[in-house]
């Protein structure tokens, strides 16, 4: 049984940092290295997904065009094909998604909405968490406190 | 029980992309791209561990001074201080000591010597291996074949 993605928002919260894609390659690296995440998901006016900007993107930009990069606009640097998951999808299956895709971060789509976005880090602490668990239930049950 | 560092490095190999420290920034980022990875380990002369820079790395220093970091020595824009792990560290180990200190790559040491690189993505993969393996030896057992 692995955590659905409803319970790894309602740990790290549902807060999804956006972008539109008139922006500069610069505004994504100051609000990366701000927020300290991987990657913004850019949004139409309309609050609609037209794709996602993460480190790796600018990273390739950045190989391609040298310091030119920092001016392009977002839409030309994003990756518009979107691998999304949706507030059922299970720990397990995002980690495969993630490893097959070699992909670090995943949007939460929810009837067509935007509701969240889970990483990879997300992915290994619900499973550290998961263990932990674990871990007590054994101990209350070996020291007999749980019944 | 959790797979050790060991067999995670006999699946993905033992190769360690490194740089030296007087290399620039611009070359990080090519290597980077080149090789589909998020880290290199900095090295010196005789191959010992100086640092280590990452994408994150990168970022941080272009948020920090726009296109001149580009040409920045990686001496100065690596980290210094390097977590790393050992053969005979667990996955669950790495993956605590992955989600603690909010790092995605761990140099592999060996009696001082640099073996390899253990990356969340690896640590995720060895997961997915390892529920695969037992869900075939489960239905092996279901459909008898087993013994």
């Amino acid at each position: 049984m692995s955590v659905p993605v409803s319970v790894i928002l309602d740990r790290k919260g549902r807060e999804v940092l956006t972008i539109s894609g008139e922006q500069r390659l610069a505004e994504v690296i100051s609000s990366l290295v701000e927020h300290r995440v991987g990657a913004l998901v850019v949004t139409d006016a309309a609050g609609a997904v037209e794709g996602i900007v993460s480190e790796r993107d600018v990273m390739r930009q950045l190989a391609e065009s040298g310091a030119d990069a920092l001016r392009l606009p977002v839409s030309e640097v994003m990756t518009r094909d979107v691998t999304t998951c949706t507030l059922s999808t299970g720990a397990t299956e995002l980690a495969a998604t993630m490893t097959e895709g070699r992909i670090r971060h995943l949007p939460v789509v929810d009837d067509g909405r935007l509701v969240g976005i889970v990483s990879i880090g997300d992915v290994v602490k619900s499973r550290i968490d998961e263990l932990a668990t674990q871990a007590e239930s054994l101990e209350r049950y070996v020291t007999g406190t749980a019944y």
